[in-house]
């Protein structure tokens, strides 16, 4: 299980990273929060892409990715305050069959 | 050591809440979220914090904060691309520290 988040400036790349992150099965639990499970083949590619994305004209001193292997620990503790994501019911589906 | 994330449509109610995570000792890695350590009764005072700006005037239904606790797994192997956060020497001191 994965945590990732972004401030990415440029619209445009913005869009580029957010799209990539759900083509590897990740789900948007907030605006540039993301959530999921990644074997390790889907590992490494996403991170290829997303360092790709760095090196993009479009990237920018000020914007950063932050890639969080979460430990169960954090899932069994995670406190949502207001309304559950969208597809909170399959990512918890996907939490609760994760092991470490 | 924590993870706080938010989407926060209402300019005053985010500033709000970024101010009480500031107050609470985090730090803002990415514009909505936040890292740190928070003992017990830290967490609690928080918490109920956060709890009453839900019901806030200005909260509106599709505003959220996701609560991490983070384990000492997360932080070993947590991956940034681009630019550390201004405090992050600070913030991994903290994560160095970390006793879960």
């Amino acid at each position: 299980m994965y945590l990732i988040s972004y401030d990415i400036h440029n619209d445009r790349l913005r869009l580029k990273v957010a799209k990539a992150l759900l083509r590897f099965g990740l789900y948007r639990v907030q605006f540039s929060v993301y959530m999921g499970t990644l074997d390790e083949s889907a590992e490494n590619g996403l991170l290829a892409e997303l360092g790709n994305c760095t090196q993009n004209e479009g990237w920018t001193p000020d914007d950063s990715i932050l890639v969080f292997p979460l430990h169960q620990y954090s899932v069994d503790r995670l406190i949502t305050l207001g309304e559950a994501p969208e597809d909170w019911s399959l990512i918890q589906q996907n939490l609760d069959t994760l092991v470490l």
